[in-house]
Parts: structure tokens; C-alpha cells; sequence
């Protein structure tokens, strides 16, 4: 779709682009400021910090940040920004852009290839943070000045206020923080997502109130983000797709966890230590997290609630199967396949999905007060209940922490889920400590492997140690894991752990490729100390 | 003072007792349910789990423990339980009961020597918990039925209920949940104590609803404890006193922490990040953040808020000096000294202080709409950002974690203390890896040492590595830091830690008793990677 410059009014347009300029910007005085993408990224220029719509590859702009690193492929320029954005964004904008060297600072969530490279390379300063603080960071004016903001948009209302599109991520906040905005109008998003959003946004302290939700169903705001047009320096019309990802294929060992989960929920509720209807769920982002989920497809459970972050396609397949009561998130990140059928049905899902601000689906006080059942992957886990989230070998930065420390922290019940090794057996996830800690042992109630579950409620580190051990590591490493523990439980001390050697197992795979280390054969009881 | 056995009237008491209790016990048909405190630590048999009142050394049980632990320590009869209470108690109760092997497990905090020992050395098992969380885990039967709840009151009311005395900690709840429940009516706790507690009880998931908490006074519920009255199994009268602690004088490095935090809040005010009255303080518990909080009685703020767990001595000061509208905590816990003033004039203090169930006192959900600024006090802090709060040398448990993460992840601001060095200099607080990790990175704003503060807000891992180890570390080290730094991050790496050699400083300090190492008097600058 060709955008058009300097019209001032709908019939400027050609027939057709009458009518899509009808029904997306219903605000004629804005017709005005439409743009070229090309002529909308001439505004972003050296040393800005510039904020995006988006959360995963769902919602975020796209024309303009291809535009933008066009233009410094063509001129050479110096150009290096610092970019936030709700969470992780597509090739786009995180890609496109860090290839060409623009982005200095990234604020708070990749998992974008090359920009992930250039962090662990040293050449991009990363921020990782919980992504329920992000907006009020920028509130707290924690963050600087937010020069551009770059939304994307299904329509503006003849008020001039935003329609979001996929997801909200940051958008109200930096909407009503940036000096500049930029919309892109996005013409492949369906109209039918008008009235799947709640905004709602929170004032700072000393000033702040209860927030009023009560049920993951409640909406407790407006379906648009309020908007001063004044602050409008372009609007760009795209119709560039959600540059969305293929999830991997559903393997035996997830299968194998998702059968664990149901059992043990099973149990926990004949237990009465969960009500029969379950609460809330909420589950990370990724192929494990997706498979884990599918095994509710087959479940007893018919009335399902998340609120969560992302709703991804195991959700949407649980509401097309007519499980769920209520899905609430802040993106809508379908698989490229399920993408298509989204946007060709999308009132099928309107009524049963409500996208809020990051800072409301990820917020302590909704996850606390629901009881959501938090459900994350780790890159790996230790034999105390650590994980690790996000640095594979203590500083190769995966993703960011994402939302699972709002989530874990302040959940009913934080379970996580890792495969029992990985790398051919090289590596196992089962650690005696984590080379990098992003959940405690403060935070975390049970473990899933393909191996077994291990469950850490009301555990010292010693009696988690010897549960984490005997019913989640692989038998590969077990001896090896006993072998530790028994020694390390021979020292003083609460915490069985031996400084010297926590680490060798990573160094060894360092330097050898592997964790193994060789027994000799012999077989290692667990010590009873 | 004696206790009297089975009166069933309060004309059963001489003329002394029978005014007292007819203040302290105003339900007449209770009179029968008195007990020795002998009597009452007959119902304790092995294998129970025992809940108590309590939080720091104020407002615990304490005759019926030393009866119990008297009892053991006469018969040698086997005798082993699980412990809970909201943090730590006083000595009567953790420290002769792990002195006679009566506790088999702990949950959630301790700071007495004696328990902390055997602790250590694997006799008992300890959960260390965020203090948030204890109520809940027993609301949702994470942790096992409670056989027999103590509770310390000043008072049982006409309708048959509990005024607690100087702290609440997880009463209410225990006493809710508890089969049977001991009552200890404590003659030396003021009865003008009754009007400054506010019990507010919170229902499981889906029934819970918003917390009505918008301002630091703002008083939500009753001013008594709920009471079962069939479920008392005795009443035991008793005037031992709050077994508190001194706090260490206020000294050099102290005094300095505090004036780095007076100019650092001014400086944030003038840069609009915080509002000129400031927001509601927290501040942990020891002689370290009592000194601190001191710098605020020759500040220039007089409308001071508190939002915290525990009132203690400088918070006191202030309400003396006419500077706090409002010091909420569910404990006070004065030194000796102030303990001798506040028992003779708990008016003047009674309108200020408000104390609540330390699950509303530490609530994400409070803390975090009103903006908390938190300041905790850390064992060692790393390069990174990360605080260790419980664990010396990775594995020997000093406390706990307490409501450090409750207040630090919520907060509107979370701020670390710690002097920059300890034990003559042989051990940097400052370390390439902390060997425990209780707040990681994502949840520390702010370090302050003597040696000056370090801001890490918005800063990547190698930006607050550099802050750190330049403004926070002592100069004995800095080289050392220094040296370390600047090797990692030639690694690849998002942040630059060398995992084999990670923890050196701590193996070096076990071996040879220092952490410092001879850097050859060669002079180390910072890598600029």
C-alpha cells in the first residue's frame, strides 16, 4: 500500500483509500499529518531515546524503524538510539535496527537474533527488567526522556484517541509521556480487535489507588488510549504483517510434563490445597510453555481463566475447544499459521480475550490477589530451588527476565519447567547452583522435568536438594548431583554448597563441552545429612 | 506474679488479682480456662506443629515455652516440633527450645544465637520465607495443620477476643487455622497497647478483594483478634517482659551511610523523581538501619511516613521529635532503654503508630501503591547488583530474608546498605559474585557504603559494575575489583563474570582468613568495555 502525503482530507484518496482512511482514521483533521514512513523516520535522529508499542512480535511498528534503517544502510550516518519497547519486538525494529548499529541502549526484553549478539558482544548496553516496572520507571522519570514514541494502530477515533492492535505493552504510558508520537495505522490488522482492550493506567504515589480487578474478566478502563494530538508528528499507514514466529512442535519430553501438571494439580486439588475450578493460570512465553499448556485441551477443567501475558496458540486453541471463561493478557502472539486464522475470525475470540497494559496483566497486586498459578521455563535450575531465566553460563544473555519474576513471585503456586538436560545429554539443567540467579529460592514451589516433579512448599534447602535430585535430574547426572550434595552436606552450614566447586560443572562443559564428569563407575547414595 | 489453677470466677482472686483480671480478662465464663503455664505446656506433645505470636523480640510467648523447655529438660522425654511464628522471638522461646532439641523445624526467620547454631550445623531444618508469604502458606495448607497456636495479649475482651501487645505478626491467622490455642495474658505489656493494633485478615483466592489501603494511617479493620472461644485449651498469666535487644552505639561509617542518604533523597527531590515530602519509609531491622533512620531527626522533613515491619528505636526518636505523621509495622520493638519509656507513656505514641498483620504490612500489594522507599541492609552485595541478605560464605544462614524482598521488589525505590569492608578489612562487603543471592539485579536500585552510593537505576550489568566498584568499594579492593572486572569483560557476554573464579574472594578468605589478594602494588584502571 502506497501512503500519501500532505492530503488534508478523506477525498484526497482515491476510492478505495477513501474508504480504509474512513474506517481507520476517523478523525479528519488528522489526514493531514500522514506521512511517508520514509518522511516520519527523517524525525528520529541522533541521541534520541525513542519508546515503542509491541510486546513479542505482536503490536509493534514496523514501517517506520524499516525506513529509518534504510535511510542509515544509504547515508552512513551516525545514528544510535536508545529503544524501549513493552517487551521483545519483530525483526523490524529489534533486528533491522541493531544490524545497522542504531540501538546504543535496549530496554527490557529481547529475542531477536542479532540483537542478542551484539548485547553479548558488548556493542548494545541492555537493561533487563521485570516488565511490570518498566512503565512506572518511565513514570518515576527513572528512565530518560522519552523523545519519539512509535505506535501502532488498527484506527484513531474521530476523537483522535489510539485503537492498539495485537498489544498494549507501554503504549498508554509512553503515549502520554513522549514528546513526539508517531502512529503507524496498520491496515493487515483486523478492525474486530476495537473492543478487545482495557486501558487503564495508574497514577504515581502518593496518589495511587486500589486497582479495581477483581475477576481476570473484569474491564476496568476505556477500549482506547487517550491521546493529545498536538503531539502528533506523523501518522503512517503500513500494512505490514505481525512478523509473528513458528512455534516447535509439541516433543515427548513436554508431553511427559504437561501429563505431571495435570497430575499434580489433580492432586493438589484432592488435597484442597487448590479449589476444584482451578484459579487463574498464567504460563511464559516459548514452545515449552505452548505444549505445557496444550495438555488442558485434553483436561477436565471447561471453565480455564488466564491471566497471563502472552496469549499464544494453546490458549486460542483452548477457547476455539470452548474451555476457557477468560483470557487475559497483554499481546496476542499467534503462530504465523494461526496468525491467519485470527485475523480472518477474530470476533470468535473477542469476547472471551481482554488485552490490558503490561503494567496491569504483569501487576503484584491483580497476581497475588487472583491466586494465579504461574507457570515459567528455566535455562536451568539448581539443586536449592534457584533459576536461572536468563544467562546461559553466567552471562550470555537469552531473552530478559520477562514477566516471570512479577508471576513467580507473587503467585499462588510458581511452578517451573525445564527438560532434565539438554545439548545431547552435555549439559544437564539440574546444577549444584545456577551461574545466574533471577528466582530465588524465596520463589519458587515445584519444579517439572520429564523426570518427575519436585515439590519445594514448606522444604529446607537440604530436604529440596534431595528432592530436586532424586525426582527431576537425569540419571545421567544423578550420582554426579548425589555425589555433590553428599559431599557439600558434610561442611557446616544451612545451605549445603561447596564455593570452590559450584561452578565446575559449567566450566568443565566450557572447556570439554560437556558436564559429565566420570564416576568411575561408582554408584552414590544420597547422604542423609 | 502466680498464677492460680481452675477459679471460675475472678472473686476466686485475691483483691490485687481480681482487679487485674478483671482489666485484662473481661469475659467472666474464661475464668475456668486458666492454667500454670506448666499446665498449658502439658497439651505441647511431640510431633505437633506450634504457631506463635511474635515478630523480633516483642509480643511473643514466652512462660509457657520456658515451662515447656523446663519440662524437657527435667524428663528427657522426646519431644520434637515444628516452629512458626511471623519472624523472630525472644529467647525464652527460640533459644530454650533449640537449646533442649525441641525444634525439629523452623519457619520463617530467627536471630537468636542458639538456634542459629543448630541451624548450622543441620539440627534443625529452617524455611526461610518472605515474610509476606507465611500467612498465606498457611491459609492455602502449604504448611502442615497447626496443632496449638500461643498467643501473647494484653487482653481478652468481654465478646471473648484477643488484644494482642507489641507485635501481630501472624496471629490472626493462627489463630483462625490452630486446633487449640493457648492464650498468654501478659500483666507487663501496657493495657494502653489496645487501640493501636489493626486486624485486617485477608480471604484465599477467588474470594480475595482489594486491600483499602491508600494512606499509611489509614485504618482498615478491628482493633481485636477474633477468637473461637472453644478452641482455648488455656490461659496463662504471666509479666515477662520483651526479652529486647541494645542496639550497637551509632558509629563513623553509620553516621556517614546516613548523610550519603540525606543528600541523595535531596538531590532526587530537586530532580522531580521524588515528591518534597518524600514517600513512606521502610527500613529493616539492626543497629545499622536504626542509625541510619537517625539522620532523619536533623533533616529537614517533619511530616515523615513509615510503611514498615518493624517500629524500633529511631522511629521512636522521631515520633518524639513531633516528625512522623504516621508509622505503621506489626512490631514495635524498642531497645531496653525505650522499652522502660514506652511502657510508661504508650499514649503519646498510641495515635502515630498503627500495628497490622505482617501479611498487610508487607503487602506487594501496599507497598507498591503507595511507593514505598525502601532501604535494607545487606551482608555483601556483588558488581552486579545482586544482595545476599542471608547466607555468610554461601551456605551458613545468619536470619533470613525477613520482608527484605517483600519491601525491595515493590518498592518505589530500593536501597542497599552495607559498610564497604568488615573483620579488619579481611572481608570486602563488595564481591565479583555474591555467594548467596536473596534480591538479585532486577530488584536493587541504589547501594550506598561509606565510601559513597551508586545509583544503578537504568544502568546495564558493565555500567554497574563500574559504579560499583568506583563509588562503593573500599579503596584496599578497588584494584582488586578492578583487576577482576577488567579481565571478565573481555569475555563475551552480557555481563562479565568469570564463573571459575567467581567466588576466589570467599575460598581465600576461608583458607587464609582475607579475601585481599597481592596485586604486586601494580595500580589497576577500569577497562572501558
Amino acid at each position: 500500500m502506497n501512503s500519501t502525503n500532505r492530503q488534508s482530507s478523506y477525498s484526497a484518496y482515491s476510492l478505495e483509500g477513501e474508504t480504509d482512511m474512513k474506517e481507520r482514521i476517523l478523525d479528519e483533521s488528522l489526514i493531514g499529518k500522514i506521512l511517508t514512513a520514509e518522511e516520519a523516520a527523517e524525525t528520529i535522529i541522533d541521541g534520541m531515546t525513542v519508546a515503542t508499542s509491541g510486546f513479542t512480535p505482536s503490536g509493534y511498528p514496523k514501517a517506520v524503524p524499516l525506513a529509518l534503517a534504510k535511510r542509515v544502510r544509504n547515508t552512513q550516518e551516525k545514528m544510535e538510539i536508545t529503544l524501549i519497547a513493552g517487551a521483545s519486538v519483530g525483526d523490524e525494529l529489534d533486528g533491522e535496527l541493531s544490524r545497522e548499529g542504531i540501538i546504543k541502549r535496549r530496554i527490557p526484553y529481547q529475542t531477536n537474533e542479532s540483537i542478542r549478539s551484539k548485547i553479548n558482544r558488548g556493542e548494545i548496553q541492555f537493561i533487563d527488567q521485570h516488565l511490570s516496572h518498566v512503565a512506572q520507571n518511565i513514570n518515576y522519570n527513572f528512565i530518560d526522556k522519552i523523545d519519539v514514541a512509535i505506535i501502532e494502530a488498527i484506527k484513531i477515533t474521530e476523537e483522535g484517541n489510539i485503537i492498539p492492535s495485537t498489544s498494549i505493552g507501554i503504549s498508554p504510558t509512553i503515549v502520554d509521556k513522549a514528546k513526539n508520537i508517531i502512529i503507524e495505522v496498520n491496515m493487515s490488522q483486523p478492525l474486530e480487535l476495537e473492543g478487545i482492550h482495557d486501558i487503564y493506567t495508574i497514577k504515581n504515589p502518593p496518589f495511587r489507588k486500589p486497582i479495581p480487578i477483581i475477576n481476570c474478566f473484569d474491564r476496568i478502563g476505556s477500549n482506547y488510549i487517550p491521546l493529545n494530538k498536538e503531539k502528533i508528528s506523523g501518522i503512517v499507514i503500513t500494512d505490514i504483517k505481525d512478523n509473528v514466529r513458528p512455534l516447535a512442535p509439541v516433543n515427548d519430553n513436554n508431553k511427559i510434563m504437561a501429563g505431571i501438571l495435570m497430575e499434580f494439580l489433580d492432586f493438589e486439588i484432592r488435597k484442597g490445597r487448590i479449589p476444584k475450578e482451578l484459579l487463574p493460570l498464567q504460563s511464559g512465553v516459548g514452545s515449552v510453555a505452548n505444549a505445557v499448556l496444550k495438555g488442558f485441551l485434553n483436561s477436565k477443567y471447561d471453565n480455564l481463566q488466564f491471566y497471563t501475558e502472552v496469549i499464544q496458540d494453546s490458549i486460542l486453541d483452548l477457547v476455539e475447544a470452548g474451555r476457557v471463561c477468560c483470557a487475559s493478557g497483554t499481546a496476542i502472539t499467534p503462530s504465523p499459521e494461526k496468525l491467519k486464522e485470527i485475523l480472518l475470525s477474530m470476533k470468535r475470540y473477542r469476547d472471551k480475550i481482554i488485552l490490558r497494559p503490561q503494567e496491569i496483566s504483569n501487576h503484584p497486586e491483580i497476581i497475588r490477589r487472583l491466586g494465579v498459578i504461574a507457570m515459567n521455563t528455566a535455562i536451568e535450575v539448581d539443586i536449592y530451588g534457584n533459576v536461572n531465566s536468563t544467562n546461559v553460563l553466567g552471562g550470555n544473555m537469552m531473552n530478559g527476565i520477562g514477566g516471570s519474576g512479577d508471576f513467580a513471585r507473587n503467585a499462588y503456586l510458581s511452578i517451573f519447567f525445564t527438560e532434565s538436560i539438554i545439548k545431547d545429554a552435555h549439559i544437564s539443567t539440574i546444577v549444584p547452583l545456577v551461574s545466574h540467579h533471577d528466582h530465588t529460592e524465596h520463589d519458587v514451589d515445584v519444579i517439572i522435568t520429564e523426570r518427575g516433579i519436585a515439590d519445594l512448599r514448606g522444604l529446607s534447602p537440604k530436604e529440596r536438594a534431595k528432592r530436586i535430585i532424586e525426582n527431576c535430574a537425569h540419571p545421567d547426572y544423578k550420582d554426579q548431583l548425589r555425589e555433590y550434595y553428599n559431599r557439600a552436606s558434610r561442611r557446616r552450614g544451612h545451605i549445603p554448597i561447596l564455593l570452590n566447586e559450584a561452578f565446575s560443572w559449567h566450566c568443565r562443559f566450557e572447556s570439554v563441552g560437556t558436564m559429565k564428569n566420570d564416576t568411575g563407575g561408582k554408584e552414590y547414595e544420597l547422604s542423609s545429612n
